[in-house]
């Protein structure tokens, strides 16, 4: 069972940033190649067990996950942590373990601690893949992110894509950023100053948001309330009056320009209630494409 | 994927109020057929998922929706959501429709929110079943209820069926009420005053608990032990002593009436303990009928 | 459906203490069958259906056999109740009987209350596995230690097994003191005061913990942190000091002795971080060992 360092690399998906052009374009052809299959069971994955481990909360994302597994006829355990034992990475490393020695195929995984994952991979001995990982990296996501972009732009060349809001705590904005950046398209940020991630300056300009608007891709991202109290976001009200995407501000963008947000999200914070099903959203199509974008992943993780 | 807004209302089950006697009759037939196959998998639902979503806690309502499910083969993806979240409807919103967008063919969906099922049902483009909608209907609980009776008395036609306790806040008893009506079965409601629900009293009348216990069948509802604090309910003793079916009470029974309950039951609260599994009571067979029931409505929901 | 009751006596599994020492070795033998079966599902169990009923927290055993139960193909329901219900055995009899009603073939069951598994296995019509029964046995815990122990010594007979730590509490200390002795190992038990069992004392002797290092088998058991507000644990720190199996300690074991432990561990408190995947640990393999087991405890209680 024991697969070589080699081989674990080549299926494991732990990020985007380490993952060639190319090796990128072969996962978003082959999601298309999904996407066109009938709706139904295909059993290319019959007889593999995979393990979604969520130490972190998660609906949309397990769900997705569980959807492209069972779809390609994989045999499912999901196992989701009390968030009390999320805090202890050693558990989170005992876990994985038991969870490999029992027998799994691959684990599907999310988890806060920064850097853990890193560590999991060198140890384990089965394909993992990123679910979330701290404020590192979402890499399923982003690639969701760029097949929404291709299937409308049919190109990322030289693609205007803004992310707005808290940059420094988003791993869809740092997985989304480092996979744009392979295709040539350019990237800006616009985000509050306690939300900046100053190591990231380099690789996106930090632009105001009348700036930021002027795109053919306006990500918004999710506003953590919570950090209200932390005195990182003064108030919701006056985050959606500085950053929120508004149907004033909407009225600006131009007319091939889309609305994209990783979901779920603040209605009436950071995206304005009209606008998540306006003709210029793409955020259901974007939770509909997660599911051929994460069988081509599963595919390459599991399939013999 | 898109279904016409008439097959959707066709194969979705909101209530049993807007469905007609034949549709009914239909279901329960469909049960009978269900309940005489063999005990194993009948894959009539291959290739189609389904996902189970709870906003509001349960365990046998989900137990009994999967075995239908997986009896017949679906794929099954359960949901069960905090209670924090229960109570944000907007979110409940955004949930159904990610997981629609994800390639559901149906949800199971049990809510709070008054009204709210009625709106999702309106926007979302999968067959939606009722597995409890907030103080509405539970209208699975319902058919199988009914199934159970006429299991029992052949026909439905005259059959007294008294409803004793909760009604103000019981959608088991609404769903009971309006079907049973169809079928020209004569509802009698007992309860305290301060759990009667005023605008159900020209559809059956309130009587004494001594005229309760004249009936074919004896249908109690379980009593929200926490609506205590509210002044609701004065104490577990004093429910009993009133609106209780005591084993007293239960000696004075027809020969031929039968003991029904929706479960799970408090036990020596609205029910003594020697009568949940005595010859007179139906509970655990009303659960056994609950998964040919929802074997019906999850195949009319989704067969292709 | 309904079994006789000696045929859900030869199904079920409630613990070793009654089981006869040809029975463990048929499951023993089974086990190492199903371990050099080829790595897919191998459907025996086909059209199936059992509910892993869990009231009480597991992460790893409830995973473990549900690998177990989908590698021979049977459906799965799982069941988690919350602490909350858990206090209330009532609940649990009536929460396992509706399950029953549903149609399920077998229940596994892990629950807390004293007595109760008995209790509802002379009322319950199903083949009943205890996954953990109070402070009682722990069977399949039990049986993957002897596997473990045979495939290290080929026999169990006149094996030398140390148990140190919390004996008290220890469901897996009773199972593997039942079942050992049948094979004519000799079991030594070494804890503090506070955590013996005296009831126990007569089978097998409590020993220093030197005394307790000479042996072929060291098995540690997880010290519940949780005691140390009941004052039945000091400190960790100190209990490392008196009982942990430190790398000192360690290092005094004979060549051929491994160390075992059920898991979770409590890394630098019953066992020191650097011994747990030490190559004179065993505690992954035992991990490993509980899927073949659990595919042979789970095939004897359903397969037709």
């Amino acid at each position: 069972m024991a697969l070589t360092s080699t081989i674990l690399k080549e299926r494991s998906l732990l990020g985007l940033k380490d993952l060639s052009r190319t090796e990128i374009e072969t996962l978003l052809d082959r999601a298309a190649y999904w996407e066109q299959q009938p709706d139904k069971v295909i059993p290319v994955l019959k007889d593999r067990f995979v393990a979604n481990m969520f130490f972190e909360n998660s609906t949309r994302t397990r769900f997705s996950f569980e959807m492209a597994e069972k779809r390609l006829g994989a045999e499912v355990l999901n196992f989701a942590a009390a968030a009390s034992s999320v805090e202890k990475g050693e558990s989170i490393y005992d876990t994985v373990r038991t969870l490999e020695s029992m027998g799994i195929h691959a684990g599907v995984i999310r988890l806060k601690p920064i850097g853990l994952l890193a560590q999991l991979a060198e140890k384990v001995n089965v394909p993992l893949v990123n679910a979330g990982d701290g404020n590192n990296e979402h890499p399923t996501q982003a690639l969701l992110d760029l097949y929404t972009m291709r299937k409308e732009f049919g190109s990322l060349e030289g693609l205007r894509v803004s992310i707005i809001g808290d940059i420094k705590h988003s791993r869809v904005a740092r997985s989304n950023l480092w996979a744009l950046e392979k295709f040539g398209a350019k990237v800006k940020f616009c985000a509050p100053e306690s939300m900046q991630a100053p190591e990231l300056a380099e690789e996106a300009p930090y632009v105001t948001m009348d700036e930021a608007l002027k795109a053919d891709v306006v990500m918004m991202l999710r506003v953590q309330l919570e950090r209200h109290a932390t005195g990182i976001l003064k108030s919701p009200e006056e985050y959606r009056f500085q950053y929120g995407l508004t149907e004033e501000r909407a009225a600006k963008l131009a007319g091939h320009t889309i609305i994209m947000h990783p979901a779920p999200v603040n209605r009436d914070v950071e995206i304005d209630d009209a606008l998540v099903e306006s003709p210029k959203s793409r955020i259901f199509p974007q939770m509909r494409n997660g599911v051929p974008i994460r069988m081509a992943v599963m595919e390459r993780a599991l399939r013999l």
